[in-house]
Parts: C-alpha cells; structure tokens; sequence
C-alpha cells in the first residue's frame, strides 16, 4: 500500500508544480499582499466593517444586563426571554440590513462583521441558555448538567455575571457557555508562538494563492459559464477543484489549528477538541460532526438535544440542525455579495440525500472516497454559481 | 493510510480528467489508428523492414548448420566458434547497416527490425552456448547444468539440433535456451483470447494516447527547447512526464503480461515469470533485476556467471552487464533515428551512480519514491532530447 502511495505523492508533486510553472509563466506573479486592503475598505474615510463590530459590544451589555436583573428577580422569566429574542433578532438583522443599505461595505468586510454577529449569537444563546439552567437547577432541575455547573470552589451562578466573565466568553474558542471553563495552568510560550508563526505564514499563503492560483482560473470561467458551454464548464469546474481544495485544507489547518490553539492558549482555554479525524469520515453525518466540533458541540447542546427533549424524533431534529446550518450558511454567503441565489442554502440542504445515499449504499472505503470527492467537487460548483452572479449582476462597475 | 489513497485517487483522477477534457477541448480528436501505416511504410512499394525480417531466417540456419556439423566433429571447436561469431557479428551490422543506408526504413520500422535482430541474437547466443555445454558435459564438465540438460524420457544432445525445436524456441518467449522446455499440459482457450483482446485493446489504447497526447505535448516542445528557455523545457518536461509514464505502464502491461502470456499460451510454454514486482524496489538495483526477468535471467546466466566464472569480481560483473546493456539501447535508437547522440548509452551508464547513491543514501520507502521519481522523470527527459535533436536534423523535410 505504501508503494502505491509513493507513486501518486510521486505523481500528484509533478502534476502540481508543472501546473505552478505553468501558471507563472503564463501569468507571472501575481500574488500580492496589499490587494487585499480595498477587498476591507472601499472608501478610506468610511469603516462600516469597523463601526459594526464595535456596536457588536452593546449586545453584549444587553444580555449581561438582562441576566442580572433575572437572577435578581427584577425581571420575570417572560420579559427576560422576550429581552433576549428581541436583542438576538436585531442581532442578526441589524448587521444585515447595514451590510445590504450601505454601499462602502464590501463583500469580504460584509462576510467578516455578518461571521463576527453570528459567532457572538451563537455564544449569548449559549449564555442565556445556560444561565437559565442554573436558575432552573436551583430549583432542582436539570441535574444532568451538574458537572459544568457545579459549585466547589468555583464560581456559582449569580457570581458568573460579570463583564470580565462575558468578555473572557467572547473571545474564548468555544461557542458553548460554561461557568467554571476548564483551564491550563500557564501559557506555553513556545507553542503561542509557533501557533502564532503558522496564523501569520498561512495568511500570506491563503492570500497569496488565490490571487495567484483561484482568480486566474475564476475570470477565465466566466465566459464559458456564460455561454453555457457545458465541456468547457466541466474543464474549469476541475481546474477550480484542485486550488480550491487545497485552499479548503490550509484554511482548515489556518483556522482550527493555529488560530484557535493561538487564543486558547493566550487565554489559558483547556479545551482544545477544535476537530475530530473528519478526514476518516466514511459517512457524510460523520463528517458533518466532526470537522467543526465547536459548532457540533454548540448544535447537539443548545438546538439537538432541546429538540429531542421537546418530543421530536431524532430524524427531524437532525434534519432540523442542518436547516439552521443551511440557513447562516446563505445568511452569511448572499447579504455581503447583496444577492439571494439560495445555492448555500440547498448546497447544504442537499447534505441531508447525500448522507442518505451514502450511509445507504456505500460503505468503509467507498464511503470515503464518496465524502471526499463531494467536499473536493461540491464546494467548487458554489462557488464558481456564487461568482458567475455576482460578476452578472456587477458586470458595469465589478469587471474590467 | 488508506485514507490518503483514497484522497490521493480523487485527486489524480479529476486532475487527469481535467488535463484530458482540456486537451480534447484544444486539439479536438487527434486519435487516428490509419496514421500508424505511414510509421512503418515511407513507399508502399518497397517493404524494406519486412525483407529484413524474411532473411532473419538465415542467421537461424546458419547457427542449427553449425551446431549439426559441430555435434557431428565435422567442424573443429575453433571453427564452430568462428561461424558462430561471424554469424552474430553479421546479425548486428547487416540490419544496421540496411535501417542506415536503405532511406526508405522509417523509424519506427527500423526499430522494429533491429529489436527483432537483437532478440534473436540474443536468443541464438544462448542456443550456442548451451549446445556448447552439452558438448562439455559428455566430457565430464559442467555438471551445475544437469537439470536443463538431463536426459530421462526427454530430448537428449544432439537429438535437439532439429528445424523444429530451433524454431520453437525461436518464438518461445524466452531467451533462454533449453533442450527440455518446461511445457503446460494444453491451450487454455479462454485464458488466450483474453490476452488477445487485452493485447489489441491496448495496442489501439497505446496507439490512440500517445497521437492525442504525447504528440501535442512534444510538438509544443520544440520551440522552448530551440530557445534553451529552461524554465518552460521544465514545464514542458513535467507535462510529458504524465503521458510518458502512463504509456510505459500500458506497454509494460500489453508486453509483459499480455504478449508473453499469449505467445506463452499459445505454444503451451511452461515458464511464465517474465517480471517480479518491481513496483516494490526499494533500490535501482533491484528494478534492473526484476522489470524484464527474460532479459535479466538472459544476462545473469550468459554474461554476468561466465564473467564471475573467469575471475572478474562481482562488481565489474554487474557493471559490465550494466554496459551491455547501455551498447544494445543505444544501437535500437540511434540506428533507427540515424543520429549518434549517447543520450541513450548515457542514461543506461547512470544508472550505476544513481544505484549505488540510492542503495547508500536512501532505504526503504525513500528508495522507493527515489526509484519512481527517475522513472516518471528519466524516459521523458530521454525522449525530449531524441525528439529534440531529431526534429532539428530533420527540420526541412520532417516537420510542417
């Protein structure tokens, strides 16, 4: 077997920097890094990106202030809920609506504040969800939930309401509250910094080869998607596959490696189960669960398991969590590029068949290859759809 | 480590579906099995290839008329040496000199006559040498070669110096004389015509890839190879080297396994090991020793024993081998190519410096991948520089 893998690595290195020279010969260098600051700031003097994010502080406030006047009594549990549905919602159509009416926010600044908002809804859904069960806890309910709300020598609801306590939440690694977070001892200097190398060498990287490797094959897919002229669709499609996969696995290894493992270790986080060997996956399912364990974690505890406990059947709830993941997925995709094609949506959507064929019909291996080949294939035809719209739709001002 | 096959395969896969998409999208359908005829036939009136195999005969004839009067004591030991050498001498230079002087033998036809010659020279060699041991042996020597040569209810020396059995062995696939070839009981019919339809399938497979493939690829050569612009003879270089390796791999499979085991079948010959897994090698060495085990079991019992029996040590043994060997590849290329380059000659030679680095420096898997690299990247820079300095020879009649 290792034969075998010599001589496609042998294969797949030649294949490769052949097409790297090709590329540089045909387009010389392109990679450059300053490009990437009129992708953020369209007007110098405007930074919409930027005021959102420091608005995002008030939602904070808000729910903290919400959870003390609950644990005082101030507030019965209906106004607080309603308080807290109200400050979600304009969470998530605040940003969206600035995004859409103002027109000095570009799509990656869009994408970033829209990414930022919901991370921060998912986190203060978590907290109101939590501190609502130690209050019901206190009342002698929900005892399953002991072990993170346990009260020796550690912080005891109400005492987990402060601003410090919301603050360290916020920008820990994790979407799932907990008063009492496991924690390490000290700071590794040495791993921070290699973290920290990896984060800064990897974004040189990921710029570098988009605009090297990903924009060149882009704009030469236009015309053919254009005319609808299918082999030559079909030729771009692949020719976008291999960038784009590869981009795909060093932003993985960019985000859940080092820049997660950089801020834990920065804020001394002990929980470090960022993914699970989704590379193995021989389901869709166990993909789906394993290569973005703290969204996983947040979906089992705060939207899955609430369901199951209301009743539904485990079929529904699952087909419940990937809705609302398809839902932030063209959230988070169609509001920057101002534009509602609704492909994330059922790109997403389609998982749930997929899985279904794929957990029926294929199994170990084929199983594998199966996950493979759609995650390499799949994500390149969203996004060659997103971009032929969006240079449609802008043809006038976007290209030249 | 099957999961990384399995990520391997996706990717070879859509990578070469793409490059093959683009190059039917490029060039169109350039496969064309009637193009083949004019590689073997400049003037259709004149069959000079196909006359040089006619008269191959005669060296068959002369060598069984020399082995009857050396069995009978009509001719002495040192006259029987004498024909036999002029008779192979003639065999190299006759052809030689036919593909050279003769301008209506085209390439491909003239390496197909000299192949032919070199086979059978090789073949009557050993058939020399071996009667000649029989000879020995009724006098008391040579007692090791018992078991080819023993006599119970078989063939005995000199009843095996008849037409038949010469030209038995001459289409036997084996270079190997032996008065008592092991022999399969009968014809497995099925297991016969699958070699036969594997071997016109891939003979159109072989003929199709490389008009579709390796020709566009090594036309484009040409120019950046006339400009010595090395960074696009590197892409170049790396674009054959796909193709190239492929055809290698379907010819190593249409003749060794396919041919062989077809001829083998059908004359009902019992030794079937014509290569050993040399897919394995994990030192240049010991691809030599297992990719062609006719010709390697060829050199080891006329070339490389007889040298060690005369006192030669084991390493200038192995590199006289290696000699030889670089003598016959050169003499099948540069006769038929009418140009004396060494390209050939020297690439054989090297593989002594490249055995003995692998073998000292890289083990295991390492001399593994070492051994791959310089098959996928070796043939082709070979074939570079043959197509290269043909072309430029040949510039005012051959290309267009």
């Amino acid at each position: 077997m290792t034969r075998v893998i010599n001589w496609c690595v042998v294969m797949l290195v030649l294949s490769n920097a052949r097409l790297f020279l090709e590329n540089l010969l045909r387009y010389g260098v392109l990679a450059d890094p300053t490009q990437v600051i009129p992708l953020f700031l369209k007007d110098p003097y405007s930074w919409p990106a930027m005021c959102l994010l420091i608005v995002s502080n008030v939602f904070i406030l808000v729910a903290l202030y919400t959870e003390r006047q609950l644990s005082k009594g101030s507030f019965s549990e209906l106004v607080g809920f309603l308080l807290h549905c109200i400050n979600m919602a304009v969470m998530l159509t605040f940003p969206a609506a600035v995004v859409l009416l103002v027109p000095s926010v570009t799509p990656v600044g869009g994408a970033v504040v829209l990414g930022t908002y919901t991370i921060l809804l998912l986190k203060l859904y978590s907290y109101k969800d939590v501190n609502l069960w130690c209050r019901e806890m206190s009342t002698q309910k929900a005892k399953k939930l002991a072990r993170s709300l346990s009260c020796e020598q550690q912080v005891c609801y109400p005492g987990n309401l402060t601003l410090k306590d919301i603050y360290y939440f916020t920008f820990a690694p994790t979407l799932c509250y907990e008063l009492n977070f496991p924690r390490s001892p000290n700071i590794r200097m040495s791993f921070m910094f290699r973290r920290l190398f990896e984060m800064l060498f990897f974004t040189q990287l990921l710029v570098g080869l988009t605009q090297q490797w990903m924009i060149p094959v882009i704009q030469s897919s236009m015309k053919p998607l254009e005319d609808m002229d299918l082999s030559r669709m079909t030729e771009r499609l692949l020719r976008l596959a291999v960038p784009n996969h590869l981009l795909w696995l060093l932003f993985f290894y960019w985000f859940f490696h080092s820049s997660l493992n950089f801020t834990a270790e920065l804020l001394r986080f002990g929980d470090r189960q960022f993914y699970k060997d989704w590379w193995n996956s021989e389901t869709v399912t166990y993909f789906w669960q394993n290569w973005n364990i703290p969204v996983h974690k947040w979906c089992i505890r705060h939207f899955y398991k609430p369901l199951l406990r209301k009743g539904f059947s485990k079929m529904v709830s699952q087909s419940a969590v990937f809705f609302l993941s398809a839902f932030f997925h063209e959230y988070l995709v169609s509001v920057p590029l101002r534009m509602f094609r609704l492909w994330a949506f059922m790109g997403m959507m389609a998982q749930l068949p997929l899985a279904w064929f794929v957990g029926r019909f294929l199994r170990g291996n084929y199983g594998n290859a199966a996950v493979w080949l759609s995650l390499i294939i799949g994500q390149p035809i969203a996004v060659l759809m997103y971009v032929h719209d969006y240079y449609v739709l802008n043809y006038g001002q976007e290209t030249n």
